[in-house]
């Protein structure tokens, strides 16, 4: 029976038992952590011989280049040989950046707000106003980026198969102030959505009234899957290229859930002449990034093969953590018909789906009970989700038995919040 | 006998006898570098060990902090210790960022353009001019970023003891569209200039029209030295702050010349309410700097006297390389009255004045002869020297024999461009 089915006293009673419920675990003062999107340390050790004998006595990359000193500023070629395959893009359509793809991004948004993208007609800053596209649920860094400049968030559905593209189309053919948009495309965070062929064909076809529109493809979850398969999805830029608009994307990804968060390397990749743009860009504002670190990566993992191979000791330890999830959220809450959630085929997010009105709620229950959660509202823009229903569950970072405690701890909430929003109403 | 003392039989038979020189210097094909402040591969190996044995099994900073995961967004506090001393400033006065202080700089000027300083009337980008001072000669990547921005510079000469301070307090008394000036406070790239107590005390307590006036103090020599002492220069912070100025003044440097160029760590210090500020600031752009590399540089120097002795190892090196430069330039061009140069006490350059009207020419005879300087006009904003005298040398990255090979060139060509503009007068 679900809890709409429930009589109004049982539902009190139910009510009750879940408030208690939850003071017990209060009383354990337990000290849970599912907020964030982070690697365990358990998986980071996966990584560990990059930071020993990696480099011993070896310095110097394939052609030549002393990585200890100045120089190269768009990364060593064996860097780039390694990230190509992974992110889809040719030998001079990539950047090997720092440390951090959302810096890479914030970056190129600053500069294409101060001086433009190529083929601006003016420094966006010199606009009235831009506006960005974010499908949403979404990732809350993106959306930050866009309030940091003050730019204006629009939002856009998720559907199963990605952003509504009905709604997407007709907001960029219609509104010049829109500049771009915001795509995870595969593991959509925190959806898990994997981005279909029509989806990403409809991207690179569709008629733009800015003529420096960007897609930003955050495609940050490239090789993290969950199953046997990193999962096709059609080639964004070869898309691009087709339907003759070469220059409409960019594509990010990074070692941080790879190798390690903060110690990797970012990449970026775009047609050659949306490179050698942001390459002339880049030469004002540094000598190089750190090849060292990029050398240490090519060495660690060798090819493209050998990330996904080094994937695979991830998703041994992963899968466990979301299986925990979804057995938790199936068993507690799918009986009583209290929320929905995905059932993602990777990434590093379960997104769950609570009445409407309880979001907000489920997470405060559960802060009191001693387990923080990302703050409900924080995958959509400006923090407002317009139903107070998403959140976002990030299973990676505790140990298993601490994430089960989590979720017992979660299911009590969730179904404290929803007996209390079926009450009230 | 100075050349310009010589007759003008005299003098051409000297001239045709170098361009002769050239000419043999020419077959020899020779190809030379002292175009860059570029370390010697001698002086990387200084810190060889921080690539390999550094980090065996220890990757917890002292605080517990894992630093091969994401998290801490200013630099742990090892490593912020270790550059409190270098830099002069406390505990909550700086932030340990990537690889690379130029960035930083460049990272700091495009948020003061789109989003301001702190105590910024509006973003800078919305002024209706924004101007900027630069001492000259001067850092041409210094000058490059105020080029990207479009940042209107305006030249203010060095003298012996620091920029022409007269001018200066003059002008941002005067002009509020003036926002800042570069400073190199301690071998003033590249004169070698130590700015001197009154410079910085009146940098500190001089009136600016602009509210949010900003000194960017690349401290990037602070522990150069080629003698025996770092120079003691006033605390420009503590300067400012006595002023009743505090936030006048940011401060920047690397590592980059003390391990590993674009494998250092980058370092800001400023005060509290500053670091406050561009911490907010950050929040939006990164989750955190490379800590992996911050814990490396720790664990590798342990304390700022740590790193002085390292330095020591450095000077071992270089010293005999300024020597060489210096010793030719006195030999072949002082008794003829060619030119003159600085003799600085640190830093990594000797910077040459020779006759105006002679320095293209000076750089291009070299090139033709195999030795490639920094382009003539490089220190000067805009790229033009007004006198088209002054020459950077780069004497660190050359192994001794090459560098004495490539001095002679120098020497030979400019004997020859000073009797040639002689010849023309």
């Amino acid at each position: 029976m679900t809890l709409k089915e429930y009589s109004k006293a049982d539902l009190r009673e139910f009510y009750k038992k879940q408030l208690s419920l939850l003071e017990d675990f209060k009383k354990k003062g337990l000290k849970l952590d599912m907020s964030r999107g982070k690697p365990s340390a358990e998986q980071l050790d996966l990584s560990n011989e990059m930071l020993t004998h990696c480099l011993d006595g070896d310095h110097i990359s394939e052609n030549g280049v002393d990585c200890r000193n100045y120089g190269v500023l768009d990364g060593i070629y064996e860097a780039k040989r390694l990230f190509m395959e992974m992110i889809g893009v040719g030998r001079w359509e990539i950047i090997i950046g720092g440390n951090s793809s959302l810096q890479m991004m914030y970056d190129v948004l600053a500069k294409a707000m101060l001086l433009g993208v190529k083929d601006s007609p003016k420094p966006w800053c010199k606009c009235e106003k831009v506006k960005w596209l974010c499908p949403a649920p979404g990732y809350d860094r993106h959306f930050a980026i866009c309030e940091a400049f003050g730019i204006e968030m629009i939002t856009v559905p998720m559907l199963s198969d990605g952003p509504d593209m009905d709604m997407v189309e007709k907001l960029v053919a219609e509104d010049e102030a829109i500049k771009g948009i915001w795509c995870v495309p595969r593991y959509a965070n925190p959806t898990g959505v994997v981005y279909s062929d029509r989806v990403v064909t409809r991207f690179a076809n569709m008629k733009t009234a800015a003529p420096d529109f960007r897609i930003f493809w955050d495609d940050a979850y490239c090789v993290h899957s969950l199953d046997d398969n990193v999962p096709r999805i059609l080639n964004i830029l070869d898309e691009c290229k087709h339907a003759g608009n070469p220059d409409r994307v960019l594509i990010f990804a990074s070692t941080s859930k790879i190798s390690f968060p903060g110690g990797g390397v970012a990449i970026v990749g775009a047609s050659e002449e949306n490179i050698n743009f942001m390459k002339a860009q880049m030469a004002y504002q540094t000598i190089g990034y750190d090849k060292l670190n990029q050398l240490r990566h090519a060495k660690f993992f060798r090819t493209y093969e050998g990330i996904l191979e080094h994937m695979k000791k991830h998703r041994a330890i992963i899968k466990p953590k979301f299986d925990a999830v979804l057995d938790a959220l199936d068993s507690e809450l799918a009986p009583l018909g209290a929320g929905s959630w995905s059932r993602p085929k990777g990434g590093y997010f379960i997104s769950f789906d609570g009445e409407p009105g309880t979001a907000k709620r489920i997470v405060a229950l559960c802060k009191e009970a001693g387990v923080t959660l990302t703050g409900a509202g924080a995958t959509f823009p400006y923090g407002i989700d317009p139903e107070d229903k998403n959140i976002r569950i990030a299973p990676t970072y505790p140990e298993l038995p601490e994430l089960k405690a989590a979720m017992e701890i979660f299911c009590v909430a969730v179904k404290a919040a929803t007996a209390e929003k079926l009450l009230e109403a």
